[in-house]
C-alpha cells in the first residue's frame, strides 16, 4: 500500500498531464482551431520569466517557477475565456492550490502554497515579472498564430502588450513585434542550398549562421552519442 | 531598428515556439499517433523536478529551472529516438546552447550556458535531479498511454524506473507504478451525482472530495474574477 | 450598414461557431486527447431527444431543439468540467442566453429565452427528456470510447446511467450498455467479402444487410444524382 | 438478451457517432486540413433551421428537426464531394434512411422516414428554409476558414450564396458576408484590460458588452452550480 | 501563360495533394478517430507490392507503380467505405483515370491509363501482387490500431487475409499476424539503457541489434552531413 | 514458430508504419502545427518521379521506385531539418538500409540496398529525377500550405526550386509556382451549382469539366461496385 505523502504527490503529477490535454481556450474564440495546450504556454513563460528576471535583476530560478505554476489551478477550474469573464466566478487560485496539495508532505505543500500567493498577491518583483511573462508568452504565440495565416489575433497582441509592467518586458514585447517569427531560422535557411548540396560532401567545420566557426561534431571529444 | 540584443532574445523565444510543435519522437515509435511535444514534456518534468529537490533538500528552483532547459537544444538537433542512438551523432548540447544564445546580452547568455553545462556534467545534486525529472516525467505519460489502451509502453516505463538514481525518485515511481492516472479525480466523480442533481441546488459549502471543508465561492471575500 | 437585428442573428451563429471548435471537457481528463466537440454532442443529443420523445408520447421536434440548444450557453460559460463544480460558480444559462439574444428581433429573441427556461426548469416531459438524452449521449460516447481502449470510462457511464429519469431511456440505456457500438456494422462487415470479390461484379439488386432486397441504384427512377 | 427494436435504436444511435468522426470532404478540396465533421456541421444548420422559420413564420422545431436528420444517411454514402458529383450515384436518401431504421419500433421509423421524405422533396416550407440552412451554414464556415488564412473558399461562398431560396436566407447571408466572424466577440475583447487589471478586482456587477448591466452572479438568489 | 500539357501535369500533382489530406473511411467506421490518409497507405502498399514481386519472380518496380497509383481516383469518387457498397455506385476507374489525365501530354496520359487499366483488370502477375499489397496493408494497419487498443478490427484482419491469392502474400500475412508491431524496435529498446548511460559514452563502434558491428558513424568516410 | 526471413520483411513493413506518423520537420520549422508525415510525401514524389520519367525518356517505374525508398531510413534517422545540419551528422543512409534489410531473405535485401545505393550516388538518370521529384514535392507542397495562409514558406519554394537540376523538373516547377492549387477543381466547382439544383435531376450523361461526355455511371455495362 502506498506511502499516502507519496500518492499526494503521485495525484498531482498525474493531474498536472490534464494540463498537457487542455487547450488555452482564448486561441479557440480567436478562430484557431488546434491550438496551444496550458502545459505549452507555462513552459515558455517560465523560459521568458526566466529571460525577464535576468534583465531586471530578480531572481531568475525563482522567477521561472512562478510562472510554473502560475496555471496549474486550471486542471481544476478550466481556462474561462475572456468572454467569460462577465460570466463565471471561481474559487480563488489559493484555495485551488490548497486542494491540489492537501495531501502532500505538510512543508512541501506549504512551499507550493507560498509560491501560488506569491505569484496572486504580486508584490514581488519575481511575481510582477511572472505576470509580464505570461503575457509577453501571449503575445509571442499570437504573433505566431499570424505568419500561420489567423487573420483575427490584433486583440491578443495589444491587450498583452498593454498589461506588460517592467521595462524590460515593454522593450522585449517592443522588439517581438518588429521581428517575424521566422527570422531565428532565416540564416539557416540562406546557408542550406550549400549545405544541401548533394555531392562534395564533407565533415569539415561547417560555417555557422551566427558567422562563427564550430567545432566540428565528428571529432570523439566533442561528439557524444545523445 | 531593434536593439541586437533584444533582437537576440526575441529570436531565442520564437525559436523556443518551435518545440510547442515538436512531438517526442519516442511516442510515435511506441504507435502513438499523436503524442505530446516537447514543450509539454519539460513542463511537468520542471514540476517533478522542483518537488524532488523539496524532498531531497536541494535547491527547487534551480532545479526546476535546470529541467525547463533540459531539451531548450532539441529545436535544432530534434529528438532522436532510441532506434536512432546508433546512427546519429550530435553536436554536444553546450555548443548547441552556445550557439543558440549567441545573440544574448554576454551575461544572460552565460548564465544560459553555465545551467546548461550543470546539467550536462550531471555532477551537482540539482542536476542529477533534473535528470531524474526527466526520466519520471516519461514513466508518468507511459503510464497515461497504457490508460488510453496503448500496449506497447512497458520498455518506456521500465527503462525510465531503472535509471532513476535518487531514492526520492525511485520512491515516487514506485507508487505512480501502482497509482493509476485516475486516482486524483476520483473522489470527484464519486461525488459527482450528488452535486449534479438538477434540482435543490445551493451555493452553501459543499464538501470537498478531500473531506475538507472549503469556503464558499460565492462569498465576495474569497471570491474573485478570475 | 446591416440591419442591426439580422447583425444579431449573424453574430449569435458565428458564436454557435465556437462549439464547432470546443472540446467536451469531461473526456480530457478521461484522458482522451482529442475528444468530441459540443457541437458534435449536441447533435446526437438532439436525435436522441427525438427518439425518446417519440418513445414516450412527447413532442418530438420541440424536445430535439431542446436538446439542440442545451449547451449554447457554453460558448461563454465553458464546459466546467466535473472537477470544476466544487470551485466555479456559473452565471444561470438563462441569463448568458438573455445577453446571447439580446440583439435578436424581439419575438425571435423571446422564443429562444423560453426554449432555454422550458429546459433549466425541468417540468415539461420534453424538458426532462432532453436532459436524458443529454445523458443518454455522454453514456454512448464513453462505450464508443471504450472501444478505443480507453479504460477511464466506467464513472461517466455509471453517473450517466443513474441520472435518467424516463422509463425508456433507462431501458435505451440498458441497451446501450450490452450492445457494442459495432453491433451496426457487423452485417456489412460479413458481407463484405462477397460484395468486395474483384470479378463477377453486377449492378444487380444485394441482399441488404437487414435481409431486405432493396432497389437496385443503377435504376434511373429510384437512383439520384446527389 | 436485448429488446429487438430497442436494439434497432441503439445501432441507430452508435451509427450516428460515425458522423462525429466524419470530415465534411468539401473543405478538404479547399485544403483545409482538419475540417469540421458532418455532426458538427449538422448541429449549426439545425440552429440556423430554427432561426430561419422564426423569420419566415414556419414551424421553428420541425424545421430544426428536418435540419438534423438532413445528413443522416452520409454515414453510409459517405459525403460525395463537389468534384464526385459526375462520378458517383448513390441510392436515394429516403432509401438509406428506410434501411436505417429497419429495426425501429414500427411507428418511430415511419416518422423519421417522413422526415426525410419531406426534406427531399423540398415542398413544404419547412423543408424549403432546411436547405436553405443547411447552404447558410457553409457560407458561415467558409468565411470561418477564411478568417484563419485559406484563401480557396469563394468558390463555396459564392455557390452557397447563390442557392439560397427564401428572402430571410438572403438577407441573413448578406449580412454574414459583411460581418466578421470576429464581431460577436469584439466588445468582450475591448472590455477585456479592465476585466482583467489584476487588483482591485470586485464582484460587483460588470457592465455587459451589450450595454446592459446584468445580475451579479456572486449573488446567492441569481447563481447556481451548473 | 504556362504550357497546357505541362498545366495538365500540374493539376494532377495538386490533385493527388487531396490524397494526403483524406482518410480512409473504413477506418472510421472501426472507431479510429484520426486515421491514416490515402496517401499513406498508398506508400506502404507500394513498399509491399515491391516485396511481393521480388518474392514471387514479377517484376517488382512495376508492381510498386501499380500500387501507387491504384488509389489515384479517390481524389474523386471518394473512399467509399463497406457500409456504402450497398449504396453507391461509382464510374469504374479507369474512366475516372481517363478523365484526371486529359491534360496531360498525350503519351504520358496513355501510359497512366494503362497502368491503371492493367490494375482493374487484374490478369498480369503483377496487378494481382498490386491487390495483395492493397489488403496486406490493410492487414498490418489493422494490427498496429490493436495496438493503440482498438477492439473492433478483427474484420478488417480477416477479411483482408481472406482476399489474399498469392502464396507470398498469405505466409507473410501469417507472420504478420503473429508477429507484434514492436518486434522491430525491441533490440532496440533492450539495448538502450546502456546506450542511454550519462557517462563513459564513447563513438567506437557499437553493437548493432541485429549483432552485426556497423562502422563508426564519426569516421570521415563513413559519415555524411545528411 | 515464424519463419525468420518473413519476419525479416514482417519487421521491416511495421518499420515502415512508422513514417505514417512522422512529421516533415521542416514545416514544424514555417509555423506549420501539423504538418504532412514523410509517407506523405514519400507517395507524391514517387507520383512525380514516374511523371518526371515519362518526361525525360528515363525507366518510369524504376524512379518511381527509387522515390518510395528514398527515405526510408528517417524511421531510424529521423528527417534532420535544415537547422540541424549544422549539429547532427548521422549514419550514411546505405548503412542504415544494411540495417534495416539485414533480416531480409539474401536477394531481396540485396536488391534493396541496390535501390539505395543507386539513389545516394545520383549517377543514373533515374536517381537524377528521383531527387528532383522529392525537390519538386516539396515545392508544390509549400504551395499548398501558401493557399492555407502559411506566410513563410517562400525560402522552401526558392530552395527547391534551385536544387532542381532536370529540364522537365524545372519547367514543371515554373508552371507549379504560376498555378494555384486550387486550378484542378475549379471547372467542378463552376459546374456545380448546374450539378446540385434540387429538381429536374437526371442521371442522364453530364458534361464534363474538361468538355468531354462521359459515359453515363448508371448504364450497367459502365459502371461498377466499388
Amino acid at each position: 500500500m502506498p506511502n499516502p505523502e507519496l500518492e499526494g504527490l503521485s495525484n498531482f503529477l498525474y493531474e498536472m498531464g490534464l494540463l498537457k490535454r487542455s487547450k488555452r481556450t482564448g486561441w479557440l474564440i480567436a478562430g484557431v482551431d488546434n491550438p496551444e495546450t496550458i502545459a505549452e504556454h507555462s513552459f515558455r513563460t517560465a523560459i521568458i520569466g526566466y529571460l525577464l528576471a535576468r534583465m531586471e535583476g530578480a531572481d531568475p530560478c525563482k522567477t521561472a517557477t512562478l510562472c510554473l505554476f502560475h496555471d496549474t489551478q486550471e486542471s481544476r477550474i478550466g481556462d474561462v475565456p475572456l468572454v467569460g469573464k462577465a460570466y463565471v466566478v471561481t474559487a480563488p487560485n489559493p484555495q485551488v492550490t490548497a486542494d491540489q496539495v492537501a495531501g502532500f508532505p505538510e512543508e512541501i505543500g506549504q512551499a507550493v502554497r507560498e509560491l501560488v500567493d506569491e505569484y496572486e498577491v504580486r508584490e514581488s518583483l519575481e511575481a510582477q515579472l511572472a505576470r509580464d511573462a505570461d503575457k509577453l508568452e501571449c503575445l509571442i504565440q499570437a504573433r505566431e498564430y499570424q505568419a500561420q495565416g489567423h487573420e483575427d489575433l490584433p486583440p491578443w497582441i495589444e491587450t498583452s502588450a498593454a498589461a506588460l509592467r517592467s521595462e524590460s518586458a515593454r522593450q522585449l514585447a517592443e522588439v517581438c513585434r518588429q521581428v517575424p517569427p521566422r527570422q531565428w531560422w532565416k540564416a539557416f535557411a540562406e546557408s542550406y542550398p550549400r549545405a544541401a548540396k548533394p555531392s562534395g560532401e564533407s565533415l569539415r567545420p561547417v560555417q555557422e549562421p551566427s558567422g562563427r566557426t564550430h567545432q566540428d561534431p565528428s571529432e570523439p571529444e566533442g561528439a557524444r552519442r545523445t
